[in-house]
């Protein structure tokens, strides 16, 4: 049994991995911290635990997380650098599913998150966990950093595409739709009911913090810098990203076959018979990315429909394949569970 | 034209107000006033009322509200009481749109609103705002307290059954299902949309505040003390109340008839045909209350459904209703919109 | 293990039984059935189960079903009742998820469904498939009538009360919300987006099919005829239905202590510490019900606030927590899934 | 006043020109017609026009259309061209809401309404009823072919850029999505609340019926032969588009500027603030498109965002623009009404 502790249980990425933890037959839940919530059963506060989850929040100071084989940062951006040191001196393999290890320019990392960063020397050190482009690295890894949920479903979305070299990497357009649980358990007044719900509309089009993330990870593929075009949208639903992605083919290639070939090993990524549209509810609580990939007439031009859960394959359920990949444990386990639908 | 002020305009109750001022053929909007956006132009903060609402916020103290016919206080409870002295000394009517003068008994109201009564001798001054019930006072106020939005549908409901004396007061029920926007435009965790939306609950079953306001209602219609007993529930819907009312018949009576000629004069009330159930979408953006009557088979029981937009008849519609009748406008002025369906 | 089929997959129960038998340790789905849908693969009409159905629809007339332990009717009403008599017969058991055989009285049956029963000698050989109720009598049974879902959450909130003679039996009311999904996967226009999203009505006043079903099970706890008032509602979720019941105490009693102790050793009731209001989120995609229990001011009247997925508890799980039963498998197999929150 | 009927008065364009015509002043309804419905007063099947609409549908035989004024067609593609000729011969003026005379090359209109053009000696005949491209012909036009949906917000989203020559007109792409009001009032599954609410996806990607339309219009701005990429979602909302548009710079050019004053007339085109992202609920139930234009860093990639209701500046609202202008009657007469948030 692997031994795991959450730091910073109350919002959705917390509460989505004690659902997935309670039940992984692989893990024994050592500790759950929230300052503002200590001692607090979390079946109180997520009445959706109740009889699952026994244990309550505790104070971070007092979750010996130091015994713990692996912990969880649900937290917000910012956390995990201030405390991972300790963890990492005492053996405890770290994953974070905040963005404090996801870009490895310093520099631009503290642009774009706007503040110091805490252990820039640790950056270099942590394995950015998609598993598709990065699964050995992550087997051994002790940090690991959780991709951001757009970043996910867009880059895999790509991945074929660009390391087949088969687009123009000059020319890519991400439009990507997140349910409003992307925003966090946070109250705020944009997020509310009555603000977002019957409701559509982007944000962030001049700069959101997931375009270097996903530069990164585009230039990566390519091994040249690649700048993406990258709209982000509120749409009412609360699970579920859409990324709708459009490139341009430089030369002829089979995309169906290629897309089929590239996921081919791959247990969390789907690909759709050709013509297909993927629903974000066909992966509601799954850990599944699914795409589906479109030529257009005339060509040139190549669409491709990418949809995750961005609180499972987009944040959680990512986190916790992670887990099992460094653990040496079946990769689906725990992560089993079918989308929901209706 | 009628010179009006609002005091309080960054709330669901104060943008409503202003897109009915803002088309209103005989009123002249003069201030709007807030001390958070003192200096924002309204239709910043609600792109909705762009080209319709010149205005900015201003800071209460520069509003010269004193020289309105009419000031709204679409403020959180406890706000009117402490400003309005000043406004009637100055010959300003006042609508409030919150509870400060709405319960008759100081005490009452002291214990459920847990604040002291910054002007308990103004209270017996007040007229509640229902102008089914009290529309000859309403017409020479200076002070309207505003209903509540469940009391006006709970009210309307039982009003024809309680004063014709046809069922028993003293088991009434009053099961009643909000959309989010009753509970304010304030940021709260348990009205995001991630926690509201694909969700159904109770709330406030020990007891909530509109239960005193309904009581004191239902008890003037009987001419003694009733005591219903109230649920309210949260509904994942924008705006919208739904009241499904029960009572036990004492007497044989012809229903329909009874509610259809007890508001057959009334503007904004319409009793659907026999066998009918009223959605609250029929009322979205206007307001109506429409009811429907049902008597169950084996006869005692009466079944009574009655829908309002909480927003509209349910609160800034009914204030700019009780200003119509303060200042001799045709009661339906500014008022003709219909719903929005879908 | 144990060969299942289904008769009748393209449905809501259908899918919601192929979600949690694909993932059922026990089970091995050997036919789903579809007229309209013969040849299709399952998944390509459910994208949500590729990889994890590989089956595809047959001709009800190809399927084998004789060759099954136990065939699930996810059907409209009046099949089973054909069907079922030759799959008795070569020793096949049956789970009806539709109501042919869930009223014991044919003729009451034939006025509700409008329609000759095609084997009343059979409907009393049949078992009403409420494990809280009936659970040695499911155990030995070849013909269990599955339970409609406004009637589980119904019974179970009123249970307790009733077998312990608490509350007058008179004067019992049931407010009962439901999801949309309840109504079913048919092309119908009432329950469009369109015109069920943010709206919210009653429907079935007069008289809805699930009535006789509840008075049944009520008179069953009562020893005595019972027949409450009962109005249901369509809320705008996709999931979930809250049951809101009222009932009047006629002697003292712990109410917390009594609801407790009836489900004491319960694996899908849950009761709520005193006070709580359950939400229906917190059993999405769960087999659980979640009950509360309110006993307002003064003291007479009692709230039962009753919450389950429809589709689960409502249906396809507990026709599965009946499989599990009947076969003698472990009562929580296949149904171990968390509610998924937000 | 105008005598207006209405062909086909029974879908959502259908009563959303009922709305609008109901309270315009200019405006006396003659007849509304359906085959399905005749004798059906309107308020029965749309309880919003209770007290406003005293009309009952007719049958299309006595409708007596020959003596309006204006006909609005609100009937799915095909019927207009069958009915049309009759009451142009008697001077009737029409606006035909569905797509019968929208693309002025017959055969494209065949390839893809897949159905043989009735009267294609009118398609020449007939004006495109964008007002900001075509209100002086509008104005004295007797056939009216009223833009599609997802057309009116591209075409408008792009217009100055493409009249401007700032842009290739080789490389737009239009990333739109609509509420489900758009699939209309027609029972079908895929519109179903639980398939479509807490959902999104895209459909059609492979080619939809108003890419024909948008290129058409694109082409006639340009000066030349322009098909730009084209992908339609749904997402879980009632009413709204939101197109979110891509072009190239192909010079300097200040756009804020450009849009501002190629709208500066135009009443119902709003120019949001350099740097906003307009939602679709700030036009909800008004005929406003709201534009607002974001040049990414590096510079030579434009996003506009635009925002429309589909019933209203969508279609019903767009139509009695129309009628306004042809009617010599104040453009904005009875399209007054502000959008309704939240």
């Amino acid at each position: 049994m692997v031994t795991a502790g959450i730091v910073g249980g109350t919002g959705y990425t917390g509460v989505e991995l004690l659902r997935l933890l309670a039940r992984h037959p692989h893990v024994r839940l050592h500790a759950i911290t929230s300052r503002g919530e200590a001692g607090t059963p979390v079946a109180d506060l997520f009445p959706s635990l109740r009889g699952a989850v026994d244990l309550a929040f505790v104070d971070p100071g007092e979750a010996t997380l130091e015994r713990c084989d692996v912990v969880f940062f649900a937290t917000p951006n910012g956390i995990c650098m201030q405390q991972v040191r300790p963890l990492l001196a005492a053996g405890v393999r770290v994953i974070d599913l905040a963005a404090d290890f996801r870009i490895r320019d310093v520099a631009t990392w503290e642009t774009w998150y706007k503040m110091k960063h805490a252990c820039p020397d640790l950056v270099a050190d942590a394995v950015y966990g998609l598993p598709e482009m990065y699964r050995s690295r992550v087997r051994t890894s002790r940090l690991v950093a959780n991709p951001g949920c757009y970043p996910t479903s867009v880059q895999l979305g790509f991945l074929p595409l660009i390391e087949a070299g088969a687009v123009d990497p000059d020319h890519l357009i991400a439009d990507a739709k997140s349910g409003v649980s992307g925003a966090g358990r946070k109250a705020e007044v944009h997020t509310l009911f009555s603000e977002a719900a019957d409701n559509f509309k982007a944000y962030g089009v001049p700069g959101h913090r997931h375009l270097p993330e996903i530069a990164q990870g585009l230039s990566a593929m390519a091994g040249r810098v690649v700048m993406p075009v990258f709209v982000p949208h509120l749409t009412p639903m609360i699970r579920g990203i859409h990324a709708t992605l459009y490139a341009r083919l430089i030369r002829p290639v089979d995309l169906q076959a290629l897309y089929e070939q590239r996921f081919a090993s791959e247990p969390f990524v789907d690909i759709l018979p050709a013509g297909s549209h993927p629903d974000t509810r066909s992966v509601r609580g799954a850990n599944t990315c699914r795409i589906a990939v479109h030529q257009l007439r005339g060509g040139e031009t190549v669409v491709i429909l990418s949809v995750i859960d961005n609180l499972v394959k987009g944040a959680a359920g990512q986190a916790v394949q992670n887990m099992n990949i460094m653990f040496d444990l079946p990769e689906t386990a725990g992560l089993e569970g079918l989308a929901l639908l209706p």
